[in-house]
């Protein structure tokens, strides 16, 4: 265990957005030494099938932060709920999971996650465990140790009631439940995205209740997409999934603006913020190209969820891609959507503001001023199948097509 | 089982506050008939010690109409929440019942009901039986049965939230448990107080969440205490509890005024309504006299209560008691607190109007005009142990003390 407090801290304070609090923390890390007793680190994970992408691994990555210190991962299935679907049975997109689903999702769950988290030290655990043995009685002392007010004072519970919108009497037991998990599984430490911080709380409330000590909480930013706007979500598309290919993920992350790669950094990223700090000093001293520093992150993330060889074979055929081209480093770049076939020229120029105006692209496409991956093209709808390309227009302007990978 | 409709419809709506709905009670019935089946009624009670008064009476007295239509009674000892105590742990007053304790309690609810009911068509049932089974699922269940806005709706519920008073979830989850009774229960009729309508409708609306049909709610008075006034309860001590002595009971219902008589008459009384009529056209037209209705009424309470001896003599011994002292009928009453020793006649006086002002009747002493029992007083200050006692002011007005046999 790495019992050196003010390093402990540092890795820990990391990217976060909040730790309540930070003395408690400091606390327990020095009670922690002091027994040689790790703490407890617990993280909630949905039971349905997992599709991780980069989005998801911030928390994940945290989670790493812990293990490197000594520390103990509780890997929290919340299987319980899943069990039971949609207790109002009006939604039919979603039925009860069966145990053998749940175990099925897990070994997915592992496969991904075990990408970063070591499995000797990560413990899965799934709440039915504890959940199920509960007894009615127990749930009305559960809900015994909440109040309505405090528990309309969440965010979305207070605009759907202020909206007259319904609120099934269980949705409030659902953060008491995901707070017993706390209690039940003696966490020290519970993270979570920063949206989930009313319920985080639920779970120090609950504990101090059992007579248990509070957990500290620790909220994690939800990460910018590529677009570095809106957050990563695969609906949005602007996402990287942790098992897409070695080039694809290599091209997406090369698309980030520069302001997001250091973000990228440190959140994702292995280096250490002096390191961090150092490579942005090089950037702005210009001893280090941006592309350069953008190369290392994708490498890193290439070589994490595939391995190094991926990585440089990666790095090498984005490299040959646009040397073969002679297409400069920093073009813009459009998305268009998965089952695209057929694309608009004239609409894609007009989009991404290379034109003033569709027939300003027309005109140019009669010139033959335009071409695609080399290719001279003259008409204005394309069949397209490629999963990107670059078009020319002109001799000095390009735009990069690249395809969503969303599903 | 009586099959007659509208003689059925006459007797079970008599006194009734509401019934929600005629139509589907008459459909209930109708279909009792036909399949020779007899409807389920519940009525649900608190497992504490129970200490009857007439108000609780009305009730009960409801539940033997319909056993005397031949349908079954489900008298339910509401023992589930007892068995928990307070959930939030903070009141010492409401300790958890043991299950030896609850069937302590429904041996003296037996002893006390069966004064009315049927021991043969009567069924005593605990809730604990069936709720102890439900699952924390089957809780998650229920609870999504019902939402946040609806049960605050509740007008207790609605009051405290606008106070800002605490509501613990739990509370929520009361009255869909009583609710849930219905369902286990398969109750085609519940009865319950005026004031339990909204937990009662919660039964209607579970039963058809649960594909049952939904049971007919009827709701009863509140019984007017013997102040005509305020609600029977111990705590006003306006009340007459069904295990009083025979004379305690009969004088103090000979206390009430004519107009609550009448209402006793229809709430409690075995006359019909034709009956109860009949005796109000004689009363007005000077055929019966107020008070002989009244000792009617005493008698057939101390009947039921007690035996039919016990009657006749509690009544000879109000009316030995009154002829020998001469006194009239219809004095004026005042109570007095079960611990008083001291009495202060003034006050006495003054209170009950006889006289202008206390020190009338100081006046009134010094001139030997007061007398207690028919013996002269001249001192304000009385020591007092009797239950009863008439004071005589000058010559022609009375005032009798009661003692309240509040606890």
């Amino acid at each position: 265990m790495e019992k050196d407090l003010k390093k402990s801290l540092d890795l820990i304070k990391r990217g976060v957005v909040e730790i309540i609090d930070e003395e408690e923390l400091a606390k327990k890390l020095k009670k922690a030494f002091e027994k040689d007793k790790p703490l407890i680190i617990k993280a909630g994970f949905d039971p349905t099938a997992p599709d991780l992408h980069l989005g998801h691994t911030v928390l994940i990555h945290k989670l790493r932060h812990f293990q490197e210190l000594g520390h103990h991962i509780k890997f929290l299935i919340g299987d319980f709920t899943a069990l039971i679907g949609d207790p109002t049975g009006k939604s039919e997109t979603r039925p009860a999971l069966t145990p053998e689903q749940v175990q099925e999702n897990a070994r997915t769950y592992k496969e991904q996650i075990f990408k970063m988290l070591d499995p000797e030290k990560t413990e899965i655990c799934f709440n039915s465990i504890w959940l199920n043995n509960l007894t009615s009685m127990d749930m009305i002392r559960l809900c015994a140790k909440h109040t309505v007010a405090r528990m309309l004072e969440r965010d979305d519970f207070q605009k759907r009631y202020d909206a007259q919108k319904p609120i099934a009497i269980h949705e409030f037991m659902y953060p008491l439940i995901q707070g017993y998990d706390s209690v039940a599984m003696d966490a020290d430490v519970e993270l979570g995205g920063a949206d989930q911080k009313f319920n985080l709380i639920v779970g120090r409330h609950l504990q101090r209740e059992y007579n248990k000590e509070p957990q500290v909480v620790i909220t994690m930013p939800l990460l910018e997409g590529l677009d570095g706007v809106n957050k990563m979500s695969k609906s949005l598309g602007n996402y990287v999934g942790i098992t897409e290919s070695p080039s694809s993920m290599f091209g997406k992350l090369m698309s980030i603006s520069d302001e997001l790669m250091f973000r990228y950094y440190e959140l994702l990223s292995d280096l250490s913020i002096e390191e961090i700090n150092t490579l942005k000093d090089n950037i702005k001293t210009g001893k280090l190209h941006p592309k350069e520093a953008k190369m290392n992150l994708s490498c890193e993330m290439v070589k994490r969820f595939h391995n190094e060889e991926e990585a440089i074979k990666a790095r090498e055929g984005f490299d040959a891609q646009f040397k073969k081209k002679e297409v400069p480093d920093d073009i813009p770049q459009i998305l268009i959507g998965k089952n695209e076939t057929k694309i608009y020229i004239s609409k894609l120029l007009k989009d991404s503001q290379l034109v003033e105006s569709g027939s300003e692209a027309k005109r140019l496409l009669k010139q033959g001023g335009i071409s695609i991956e080399g290719k001279k093209i003259t008409s204005d709808e394309i069949e397209f199948n490629l999963d990107s390309a670059v078009i020319k227009v002109g001799k000095l302007k390009y735009l990069r097509i690249v395809r969503s990978q969303d599903i």
